[in-house]
């Protein structure tokens, strides 16, 4: 038993998701007791927030590592040959390690994803040229920082559901991502949710319940 | 054509939701003037957060008032027959207005709803014991105020996705409802998604996009 | 001389907009020593931010009263009988006071204006109807509380410069109009500049500056 | 007399704690001048809050350094053979600095005081195992970050009384640990008390003034 | 069964604190049944946070309602024979409402308390004369508003444990009773701890908890 | 002896200023109690935040009443004969309230104090025409709303120093005062100093100090 | 086509400005794609935000570098030889990087610019002495940190309109330029609109419009 | 003429306090030609916050640096050899760089002055040992961080005015000092004045101003 963790093995049973590992204040010896403990028993595992000391330190593990979503897994089942059950839409180029993580999350959760970079709405064909694929999914996680219009003005255009990702992305009064989060919160555009500012983990996590 | 307001009538078709009045800041004659347009076209028509000036003033119109939701419908569709799509939880007795927003809402757009109050987590076995039900429904609408530690624990006992609307019940660092809401935003249970504080509306608005 | 007041009367001169009166915190006793001053000197007025306890003291003076921008004006220029030179576009019907303060200081100054309500983004067609009247305006000021994805999306479709005006329209974490302020100031759409929340008569006066 | 410190070498005497100093700000020419006047007197010394600068410019001292605690101290009491008084509860593995702060700090004061990591609410049955042992222990100290929903559940369950110490651990809006601090104040399990974000020691201290 | 409210009948034993309601946010008529509820059983009461609207709406039932306080009780106990537990402190006198709730709190719960109100820093020589009385009883609650400095300074001369009551007392930067609270907090008196802000009735449940 | 104030009586000699009773929170019946007690003694008194309910209550006794500061006051000293101490300058008509509670404040104190209303910056030739005036005085108190740049723009300007008082007249950003607040803090102009927001009276008792 | 940006070539046409790029959250990488497409379309490219490894990685580019401003550009238009259009006002010596990006980018989209450094209002004079050079300018860009006056004042002088650019210079309640921002927003000077913290690029965008 | 800076030399003579030069945000180059102009005029120079760089970079100049109170000065005026005009109290060691900057600053402005650290309230005896020595200053700055109690308690003892520097020191709800300001300035003991956090020099300035 770990001095430091009491893992919850039946989280995924109860709840329809494995336990997933925050890796950002943990120390590598940490990770690396809960590799092994996962390795043990060929549990798939998931670990996000990863940081560069992380990597140098980690390296040696049988880990697939996704630098940009700053993620690793282990035992990730292959990739669905399904059509896409999510579209991962961005504002912009900045919001593309908030969207790998929710990419690799949702991949990781069994879910066919596809990632459209950089469709903010200052130039809204953007946005109209990729309508009719989105129309094609099942549920939309939007990621944006900023002023965080694209939740609203997607979410105004598309039948499927929007998951809004605010990220920190921006400077001055969208220092932190607060400006986006409350721009998803405050939609004038009904039926938009949304999970913590940067937590791309969360809306993928979302999207595999909400899609059972 | 109206001088105050630019009617979506295609707002169902383009989205899968109507469009529904937020009745808040806007006078009386404004709202007759909305409700004759849907009269005329004989389309439904849910009008929310109204005041007790509205219900006086509108008393002579068709409309079915909830005084405890603040709402008024036209023409909303008969009871669901079919066994519960969504159930609204309430950590407190004081967040019902909330939660009959939400219940109102959900059931104007034809989804099964089923309310449960004050279940909050001071008492832990009162959730437990209705545990059974709601992992039959499809998805998960609590509402808390105060400390909002309701959506996390509730997030941790079911498969269901869970909406959480955070209420601004509470005084002290929770007045307004900002506590419950980081509460859910922040929330250790992974799948949790959160609308605007009191927004019962759009919980219902987003299930009837997530049981599509 | 007043014992309350200073009055500014070379401000016009010096800086091309008259002195305004800002009337919410005033007595009705002061606003009426304002008015015989200018009246005195037949110099016109326009008072902002009157509340119904003025209007019922002040009735009997020779103002223009406007009870949706709870405005007065004396001696106000005659309409402009050129084609618009500013365009006023809100997102929604409540947004309404705030944008008829603007119309009328705008009129006051001497600027030709026009008013398009209840544009939101929700429904992005009834923007798109409008763009061709847009273009042919000299600016824009764009009315919007909530998250005031507006700024953003209009700024992108049109040459014309935009001011933005958030409104404290909206509850939960938009309650006060700081959600929108924000919206407007992280614009990922360049050359959008804002006004304080609720400030019509600052983006009109804004626009007699830039027109001139 | 020291020219930077002024010693309350009376403290423990009037208030029934010894004077603790706080290492964050003070320089390392600081701290050797308060542990020389501390070893002239022969009086127990604790420093909380040290960093690697520290550890490096005074590892000739004869002090016990706790480097997850970032404490050091000189002369603490031996631990206590009686069964344990305080039990430190963490919501997650990330909150162990914090806890050991409180571990060390309470020992340092003479109680005897046992670590529970990581029994957080997302799995509820982690905490369900440890109750009969909470239960037989005069003080819960209970330390969480995120969303801090593990002081209400605990205070709801057990007859000790509860101190919360919400931690810095968190993105978002829990950043800097206002969500977990709010949680605490607002809970809706009477008889929750909370001292500052992350001052595990602060926690020991109230521990020790509420068991004498 | 109501409609409305789960009672927790099981919390004094599994808590060591009985149910109490929060009035705040309930009609009258929910109290009234709560009211029966309990008289059917003869389970003594407490409920907190009363309106003028609820006095005159409930004078008719078999309560003892305490203005100052915004409380009413049912069957509480005869007071304590006993010196006393508890001293309640005020910084000023319009702390007086959160203290005296506080004081028919603790008394409920079956504490000997005394009031001694308006002693504030500003005049210190007024918490020197009642050193000696404090320093007997066994736990202090100190509720000041303002900038809270009692906290502290009451903390640094006895050797009893304190639990700050903040209250929203004062305006500018004190409006709403954050600056008291976070001087509670940030104390540098190590040892006290917090309610939220106004929580009379919290205070007086966390002191039930630490003298049993 | 009262039951909810302790007064202090001594706190003139100690401190140079006697006791001022801050009415706001306060009922009638309590200040109706404090004066009492100083007509007893003939002891001067300044009441201030006194409401409309209390001018009601209070009429019958010999008490000198100023609406627009919100004091009464009892055996107030004759208004100095010497040439102006103290300049009180506002930057707009709607700060008078606030300036007047310091010039009543200031006299009560004995000093010499003037008020010149309606200086703001956006006229600076105003503030110019009083600078000689302005040279004279031996302390300028400033009153502003707003964005209070007054305060920068005076001491710039003036040898005397200068006291800010930030007052809540405003909108938008500037609701409550705390833009103003900020201003005076964060001044370029070296050696302004501030008080609460709205408080007229704390910088007429720290004039006093600094005066004497 | 690029793997992470979407070009959005025709927003010269469609709003008057081309599109710009933001550095700040980008890779070398990245932005060395970026300026590939516009050297093979020769299209001129304004980089704003760059940090010192973009410098270092990106030094063997054909782009002028402003490393004051942060700022690189690729077939920038030559310097306009018209009389300046746009005068840019700093408070202070630390404001000069944001004002050198709004001069690059002001110059890039082909206005004629001048820079006047260090005229805030501690010392009026400095700006009186340039009272004249300003009147004959088009419009304004008013650059200030700390309490931001320097916005009103200069409002309260000119003809010409003015942009605000609050700075994040200084340090407690102006940390982040919050305090500037509020009191551009609050301006007692009617006609003063205002951009983000610290965007002379905003600025200068919106003053291409303006101007157009 | 230098291209970054435009002098004041008659600020001195006009608000009776010389131009002193802000470090922080300017580069080495900028304060080098900034010491230039005054070694040529032979005018006195205090620069404040200087940053290690700075040190380095100007170490070959005729300055007087300070490094714990991140000054530098030239030409300063010899010690008074008067008592002492101002005493600096601070409430913990970890506040003495403010405080030595609030020294160097007043001895610069010619003032006497004597600096007493550490007197923190959690122990009044200390402040209590030192109220003689501090009843003879003509003038106070106390300077605490954390919940800077010390403000109002010094205050409440002593007839010289006291002049607040809240600091940044402090950790969860004091981090960055508000916590501290907040207490300065809704002090409950009449005639505290407050500068900005970590404000030393000014609270300087401010007392030369008040001693003239």
């Amino acid at each position: 038993m770990s001095e430091h963790t009491t893992f919850d093995w039946s989280r995924r049973q109860r709840t329809g998701l494995p336990e997933v590992v925050f890796g950002a204040h943990k120390s590598s010896e940490q990770i690396r007791d809960v590799v092994s403990e996962h390795r043990e028993r060929s549990v798939p595992l998931l670990i996000t927030r990863l940081t560069a000391a992380h990597y140098e330190d980690l390296s040696d593990l049988p880990l697939d590592f996704d630098e940009t979503a700053c993620t690793a897994t282990f035992l990730a089942p292959a990739a669905s040959a399904t059509p896409a059950d999510v579209a991962i839409v961005t504002a912009g180029t900045s919001d593309l390690p908030v969207a790998r993580e929710a990419l690799v999350s949702a991949r990781f959760f069994g879910l066919g994803a596809v990632l459209y970079p950089d469709l903010g709405v200052a130039g809204l064909w953007r946005l109209g040229e990729k309508l009719d694929a989105l129309n094609e999914c099942r549920l939309i996680i939007a990621v944006a920082g900023m002023e965080g219009a694209l939740f609203s003005v997607i979410s105004g255009l598309v039948r499927a559901p929007v998951i809004a990702v605010p990220t920190s992305v921006g400077y001055g009064v969208s220092t932190g991502g607060t400006a986006a989060l409350h721009s998803a919160l405050a939609s004038c555009s009904p039926g938009v949710v949304t999970v913590n500012i940067d937590n791309g983990f969360g809306a993928a996590a979302a999207a595999r319940k909400f899609l059972s």
